[in-house]
């Protein structure tokens, strides 16, 4: 999360100069918000999140979300595991970036195991 | 609009320092320009209108426009109302944001009056 | 390219104020990267460009490469010729971009020449 604070007679709103807004620009790399149902529950959620700091304070705001391409995105030289796979578990659980081979890139919803075959 | 000042030497133009170099990053959140006729006026148009702000001062300039999901848009914690509906006309006339229901949500322009059933 | 310094305390990564953290967002606005093995390619081909000024002075970072709509992109009031056209040549050759006419928007690699016919 970046901060950059900008001078009143820098920000205009609708053609005229305004000193107490707050542009939010979130971009989502990891993933996209599937459904309208969750797409605008997340846009609510995210306004709730940030009322205490803005709108209880006095300032308008204004909030868009983009969505830009996952396969386009890295971390310190890695390009983020697949969702929901080991890999993605293990960096949740150690709060770091870390190297990950094609085994661990395997959901950890995966059916494959002894027994179990591809058609 | 947000305009924000950079120091020449933070600026590079094809890999050199460029002092008089303005970089236009316009985002469409409400709507996409459908097809390639309106698209291309809508960036001339663009052009024409920052010319006199640029072009004619001597500076050199690039514009990109971005078009970022519509659904993902909130201003003042609304998402704005539908393309053509009741709500966003009065959201125009008022020419501020406020709520409004399912009701102003409707096209100003359908079909839906006494009379006239769905199949 | 736009270098822009922010101040430690106004990064946060994680929740956590970062002071070493460089964060890279690039926009493709000419072409789009065709394809997984091309796009995972360029990703750790920037990854390397970057690395002697990053990486290796021990700074954390983070890259998103997003792509624009070519057709909402103008240079010096120009909406830039088509991808491997005869003008897309001569702007490269003159490292500069002027105007271009029909003509010119044809493919260097098209077949049509004396004799040969559309259907």
């Amino acid at each position: 999360m970046i901060f950059e604070e900008v001078a009143a007679d820098s920000v205009y709103v609708g053609g005229v100069s305004h000193g107490k807004f707050v542009r939010f620009k979130l971009e989502h790399m990891a993933r996209t918000l599937p459904g309208p149902v969750v797409r605008e529950w997340w846009v609510k959620a995210v306004d709730e999140l940030i009322a205490p700091f803005v709108k209880d304070r006095g300032y308008d705001w204004e909030v868009t979300i983009d969505e830009v391409p996952a396969d386009l995105w890295s971390i310190q030289g890695q390009i983020p595991p697949p969702f929901e796979s080991h890999a993605e578990k293990r960096w949740v659980k150690e709060n770091k970036v870390s190297p990950y081979g094609l085994q661990e890139k395997l959901s950890v919803g995966a059916l494959f195991a002894p027994g179990v075959t591809l058609e």
